[in-house]
């Protein structure tokens, strides 16, 4: 006999069936025995009343891997509006020890490292699972998305001569011998690789040797990586993103306030909506988290947004290869994207001119030598081009309303945690 | 005025058409000059008899990123029956200098160390942007097969506190001063989540130090990873390969001999087919080279098959958590998929009992600790599972008929290269 998964019972009343999964819970009354059964697909309810099955049922712990077999038969009170009975149960594997926490719970009892230290177990509770499945719709509304607008699917090296972003929070490694770094990003990858097919993404780890433990950094994430040529500036790439956005909040089917555009503020009215001090100087460079907060607060007040770009950061703290804004010097047309209040993604325009790229890491006493690679991609005529980088988990975070990313990642790596 | 890509050409004529992409040639006629414009949809024909746009055509070099505008009209001796007139040519990205290689023509003049050497300009070849293609085509056909069979996609670390495959090959990272290893495969933790979603799989980079360059190894590689529990035995995880490796080469429309099931011989009987020296004793553990070449000549020829599973593959090869094969002392239930004579996937079914696990370690002598939290998956309650790997670069390689896998990977990695 087939096996049946549980959401497939109701088809199948009055029928012999087979389900297979693990033990979830256990309820031992006086004349009978309920046990929940956990599969992929959810949970059915068994019901034991022969004195053999149930001295079995008795013996098996929680999340013992078993096989039922018995006959699904309608009854109202049950979930689904279906049970399972006259089983019989065979034990596919039984555990070593009972599990440290409980799993059939509504919430997981067990603190957040406790979860982590044992994450093959904690993974198993509802909460943890149904994130990382979200997680997985994400990523595919993401490819899906750009599929669609006629991007291809690229896969570049992990492995790097020199760090891509900056030569801080990197990590060292032995390459045959010689030093490498893991990559930061695949930024110059991407960009080389518009030459190619115009419109690119990656999804794929990248590796950030963060000093800080917050709920809002990993030393490795899942990055989803755009690019595209022969835009007239940052704007189509925001415009990209936005449709983006949408396939990957539609594909896990979680709300989100998104209107038809998503509001764009240049950088110094966020500042000014943040009401952030703003020196009568240079003025800074960057948005504080508070003022990141004060932003999406006005989006969601002002523009029902939950959505908000900020466009046109300061030259100052975005990176070399970040295209000025043509119109507004010391501007960039480089954005961000503030998801409820806090950064998502990172985007905007790139130099795509040799001579530019020459000038830019002049400009920043650079040597052009460690990028020379990269570099070289631009003296061969290149298209003006742009994209983003998605943070998969803090994406996945901030729609499921979880405040540590930590809770949305399988096997988080930070600088105290390497396993599991 | 829309910008249009060539393919959208025919359906415009009579209409003014805009265009954008890389001069991919120039033909300088004495009363015409032909520019053909590449961009990621093919080439169109563009006319230009005006003399002063045919002084700027004469003054942009090849792969010139360039938009044109102009007039779609029919002419049959035109590729696809239409060509562009009376254009007008705008530059967008100017080389710096003219390409070390040609790239209009049918073949790629260049040694493959060149190319790869000026890897963003060699990929922009036909030849070497297709096979990419392919590759993105059949990671698709991997995920789209597997989420119709109710796979969760999984991200896992690739920074990992000790080795997962074996103590070689493996490279060192400095971890926040501590010593870790980028992973040799997700396998652990494809496992752990056999818990949590009974199937998954994921597309990801994994690291191997090979200390021998061929055209078959990589430093770097894309792992195709699926696990899936409640098997049978391996069995199980050879039908869902077999629809998988189906749904791959589907998706990149390339041909392949593929039976409604693919053949599967035993070791034993592959050492015969290949006629392999058995030595009287233990024999050999492994199928060589060309061992596997004869058995990929045989599926052919008896099967009509370009792929053939070997099953039963002898302990001493196979790693710790391989499952026995209950019926035949010292095989396991591990196998390899060879594709045109090549191993292609490694796969099999897994141990899943605590005790198990406990028992493969010490029988090789192998200390518990540094698979601590891997191994603690089996004491919770496992169900049998199975999995395999599949290298898309080798797949691609082998699909397309390139001899190296660095022909159809876009910027490889061994024990020499470490840039671009």
């Amino acid at each position: 006999m087939q096996r049946i998964l549980s959401t497939q019972l109701p088809a199948r009343i009055g029928e012999p069936v087979r389900l297979a999964g693990w033990v979830h819970r256990r309820r031992l009354l006086k004349s009978v025995a309920f046990l929940i059964l956990r599969d992929r697909a959810g949970l059915s309810q068994v019901v034991v009343t022969d004195p053999g099955v149930r001295a079995e049922v008795e013996a098996v712990g929680e999340e013992t891997a078993v096989e039922v077999t018995g006959k699904a038969v309608a009854n109202p009170a049950a979930p689904a509006g279906v049970e399972v009975v006259e089983p019989l149960v065979r034990v596919l594997g039984a555990p070593a020890q009972p599990p440290p926490f409980d799993l059939f719970r509504p919430e997981l009892g067990a603190t957040l490292p406790t979860q982590l230290d044992h994450a093959s177990l904690s993974l198993r509770h509802a909460t943890r699972a149904t994130a990382l499945r979200h997680s997985a719709a994400a990523a595919a509304g993401f490819r899906s998305t750009l599929d669609g607008l006629g991007f291809v699917e690229v896969h570049t090296p992990k492995i790097v001569a020199s760090s891509t972003e900056s030569g801080a929070n990197v990590f060292s490694i032995d390459y045959f011998g010689r030093p490498a770094f893991l990559a930061q990003s695949p930024q110059f990858y991407k960009q080389m690789m518009v030459g190619v097919f115009e419109r690119v993404y990656e999804v794929g780890p990248v590796f950030r040797a963060e000093p800080h433990e917050t709920g809002r950094h990993l030393a490795q994430y899942t990055s989803l990586d755009a690019e595209l040529g022969f835009v007239e500036d940052h704007r189509d790439v925001m415009a990209v993103l936005t449709e983006v956005i949408r396939g990957m909040v539609g594909a896990t089917g979680l709300p989100a306030a998104m209107p038809a555009e998503f509001p764009a503020v240049h950088f110094t009215e966020a500042l000014k909506i943040a009401g952030a001090a703003q020196d009568s100087g240079s003025g800074p460079a960057d948005l504080a988290p508070a003022d990141e907060r004060a932003v999406g607060e006005w989006a969601l007040r002002e523009h029902g947004s939950d959505f908000v770009f900020v466009t046109g950061y300061p030259m100052a703290k975005r990176p070399f290869y970040t295209h000025p804004d043509p119109a507004r010097p010391g501007y960039t047309n480089g954005f961000d994207l503030l998801f409820r209040g806090v950064e998502l993604v990172t985007g905007g325009q790139r130099l795509h001119r040799y001579e530019d790229y020459v000038a830019a890491l002049a400009a920043r006493g650079e040597p052009l030598a460690p990028y020379e690679s990269y570099v070289e991609t631009f003296r061969h005529g290149m298209p003006p081009h742009g994209g983003f980088a998605i943070g998969l988990e803090r994406f996945v975070a901030r729609l499921t309303g979880a405040t540590n990313v930590r809770e949305v990642t399988a096997f988080p790596r930070d600088r105290h945690r390497l396993a599991p």
